[in-house]
């Protein structure tokens, strides 16, 4: 029963996790993994300590059994294995518009809320998501991040036969990248480390590094001229906000899927002059978790392959120092159970 | 039969007005008025010399009685009375998507073709629209820039009962709030010219000049923290560009109308964590024009009020250094027949 918990810049301690009996609507999850999060590094670089109560534990990409259930909970049962949506949603505002999940009143389990990094963990029931009988638990802990992923192509309604550009190789970015190429659409991969663009070439992304080609003429010259009908911005850089304007064509959709910490300079003009669109977007709905699951259970996404390593809980501190040191991996999980 | 010719920064000279046989799909129009926009004040100021040949008879806001047919012309009759749609498609590209109006063989008349200040216009058939039998000429020259503000509001997906706040209340703004107006939203006109706030506040458009309040303390106050639900940018400033994110709520859209002609800084952050959109618009479709004359015909919009001044063509040199000496005026038409 242990609990991974945050305790200041760059230190994750170890303490005990506490099983708290679940109240009315709620479960009490044993947890099997939880993967490392671009947010979870955030907090881990005490970046976020404004937001993030000390200690605390963290996590939120978590696949987990069914181990007690509270009043009411008709949803699940005990043995289930789940994925848990971490949103907790406060009063709902009419203004919101019924997007809770970007509401005013969210709160992010995991940041706001102690996380899922830990043996044992109690959740409202309406975060679930059940798992398919057959899938691993490993696997399981990848459906936060697909559902990202997931939320990000329905929103930047990517078709079948459209070409897009993703702008950032990270663990989101690929999954961008895999999820648009499901649904048909032909996908280059803009990424700076040449690790990661060998790695996107295995699992069959077409790749560009910007630092040694001019992707516009990249793109141009793989199209046709035709450019990209959708661009999905996932490196938070000064260069990606400046490219981004650079390679849809006309009506063209930009998903902006990074956070940029800072005003950039942007070409609005580029706007204005071909009708393209700016489509922000962050975490997930409901639809998103069943469809990440679908494509999942499909075997529609290279899973074993986006695992880097698995570490138990006692490595975590190792673990993040090792993430730090090594840009070149995708995605971590902690062995919780 | 007069023209008048741009003949270089700040000189529109009196030049003949040639008839030019209409060809095959052609028609030979008598103009009736040309209203002067913004976008001739740039080429009158010599800002867009490099597209426009010298001399170059300018103007695209036009109405008109059609004088002569051309082979195979169907859709008008001598005797109609018409406004034109100032676009001049080349061959469609598939990458175009259809939107020819923002494609790339695009040419728009009046700026990379002789436009429509002059006694006699010859332009293809099918930019022609008929206008209603009981319409004044003078309301006629105001269809092209209603139907700028109707394919602004249309792509912007404005509903009634929605929160609209306009940034920058010059001709195409104050369409822009009268439009929005007519499909039930609730307006908000931000205006650092006192008389133009003024006029608006006439035409029963709520106001806010930033210059004096806080407008987004402002929209809050109006909206009880409900914040807008589209914002048009039209100012093409920086403060707009700053502002405009300021102002949405959940998933709220930005039109981009205005042209900003160098890059901005944008908080690219609050795309991310409300979803917001920014959407890109220029011109029209043809459906924009057809909505546009019957919003007109019905009488929806005040076109009487939008008329500053009506001047004979000679009088068109000093129309425009009237216009540049008087920020406050609205439209200006070139009485041409």
């Amino acid at each position: 029963m242990k609990a991974a918990n945050y305790r200041g810049a760059k230190q994750i301690g170890i303490g005990e996790s506490v099983a708290i009996p679940p109240g009315p609507g709620e479960v009490r999850l044993s947890v099997a993994y939880c993967g490392i999060c671009g947010t979870d590094m955030h907090i881990y670089h005490g970046h976020m300590d404004q937001r993030v109560s000390l200690p605390q534990t963290i996590g939120h990409e978590v696949s987990a059994v069914v181990s007690e259930l509270g009043d009411g909970v008709e949803t699940v049962q005990v043995g289930d294995k789940v994925a848990v949506r971490p949103l907790m949603f406060g009063e709902a505002v009419s203004f919101d518009k019924g997007h809770a999940h970007v509401g005013k009143n969210l709160k992010f389990i995991g940041i706001d809320l102690p996380g899922g990094m830990q043996s044992s963990w109690t959740v409202p029931a309406y975060t679930l998501h059940k798992l398919p009988e057959g899938m691993p638990l490993s696997h399981g802990a990848l459906v936060e991040p697909a559902a990202v992923a997931v939320h990000d192509v329905r929103l930047g309604k990517v078709r079948a036969g459209e070409t897009c550009v993703v702008i950032g190789g990270g663990p989101i970015g690929l999954l961008i990248a895999l999820v648009a190429k499901v649904k048909g659409a032909r996908v280059v991969l803009s990424e700076v480390n040449e690790s990661r663009l060998e790695f996107a070439t295995k699992l069959g992304i077409e790749g560009v590094n910007p630092m040694r080609q001019n992707v516009v003429e990249k793109v141009s010259e793989l199209t046709d001229g035709a450019m990209a009908d959708c661009v999905f911005e996932v490196s938070g850089s000064a260069p990606g906000a400046e490219i981004m304007t650079e390679l849809p064509n006309v009506r063209g959709r930009i998903v902006m899927v990074a956070i940029h910490p800072e005003p950039r300079p942007v070409n609005l003009f580029k706007f204005f002059w071909s009708e393209i669109q700016l489509i922000g977007v962050r975490l997930y709905e409901e639809c998103d978790f069943d469809e990440a699951i679908e494509l999942m259970g499909e075997g529609k996404l290279p899973l074993d392959q986006l695992i880097t390593e698995i570490a138990p809980i006692e490595a975590v501190q190792a673990t993040f120092e090792k993430i730090d040191a090594n840009p070149d991996g995708i995605k971590y999980l902690i062995q919780c159970g």
